[in-house]
């Protein structure tokens, strides 16, 4: 969606396979995500599936992650974005299947509901994490370094973080997200929680 | 994904609204198939939303509907694409998403496995048939009447019955596809099964 020519250090899918078989790739992909869940899921109660799809379609759909890339997509070239523009893009296109990947296991696992609330909690923190390290990086980092193209938010005139509130407050508010998120985790099962705890510092200390 | 100016008459979605929007939008309804059926399926046994849910999810994907694009696309130009070639894009192309909406219906209203396939082999008719009128119908009608632009496959260079077959011949398969069809339906009651014969008779007799 954003266009870019590399990804990790590759040319992107629709660079060497052609914009048609990239978006069918995607449709096919985002099939079998449902496709998997429904017919792969063992020893779980078919009502805790069915609850599971409506979550993860709801993620991704016109309340999730479409809106948000809508909404972003709209806002290149405006002046007057907000933080609260800002949050509701990366809630939205960032958070939100990470918010489904997060709840999907606790559903399917059983959880009660205060748990399932408590980790939507914090896989909309690690979300909007994701972002902001994000933006942080391609300010900071070059090419080779992000494996990607580096300045690209500031040449398409996105808006970011570092662009609103300056790259210390940014990574003041990167660091608070971050501990506030493995706060959530604390009433777990240390062992249990170990995945999501170091899932939360891979994206706070990513380089690329 | 046929690039085409025009649907039903008005300008296509990509001409009024851009590709990125039109991608996303494409999601997004893709998504919301899977979180209606999830969410808004009342009275039947979840169990038997979890296999409509996979069923659906299977005829999109890889081994579905995008499966029949993709060889289409890559069928753009060849001189040596045979009857079964042709098939193979068709009942994937176009037949497993009308497969999946018919076989649906029976899935979650109880039917048995025999009538499930039953109606499998039915839709994969008229899912076939769709697609030889559809052909027939771009040869011999202009783009007023079809409403979108004719002669297109011609000028894509695409294979299609009339260009393998012949007009006669084409025109002949889609009778027998039709009556074909309707046979399948007729150890149904026949009032359930009137909207089923209707379908096969619309799109075997529709103009546009």
């Amino acid at each position: 969606m954003d266009n870019d020519d590399f990804r990790r250090g590759k040319p992107t899918n629709h660079k060497v396979f052609g914009k048609d078989i990239v978006v069918l790739a995607g449709d096919a992909l985002l099939a079998f995500g449902f496709e998997h869940l429904a017919i792969s899921t063992v020893g779980v109660k078919p009502g805790r599936i069915v609850r599971a799809i409506g979550e993860l379609a709801k993620s991704i759909g016109a309340e999730g992650l479409v809106a948000g890339l809508v909404v972003d997509i709209n806002s290149e070239g405006l002046t007057d974005v907000g933080l609260d523009h800002l949050e509701f893009i990366h809630v939205h296109k960032t958070a939100a299947l990470l918010e489904a990947v997060v709840v999907l296991g606790a559903i399917l696992e059983g959880g009660c509901d205060e748990d399932v609330e408590r980790l939507r909690k914090f896989a909309r923190y690690i979300g909007i994490l994701f972002q902001v390290v994000d933006d942080i990086l391609d300010v900071t980092k070059s090419s080779k370094e992000l494996r990607k193209t580096a300045g690209k938010d500031l040449f398409a005139d996105k808006v970011t973080y570092p662009k609103l509130i300056g790259i210390e407050k940014s990574k003041e508010f990167a660091e608070k997200l971050r501990s506030d998120s493995l706060e959530l985790l604390q009433v777990f099962d240390s062992e249990k929680a170990a995945p999501l705890i170091a899932l939360a510092n891979c994206i706070a200390y990513k380089q690329n």
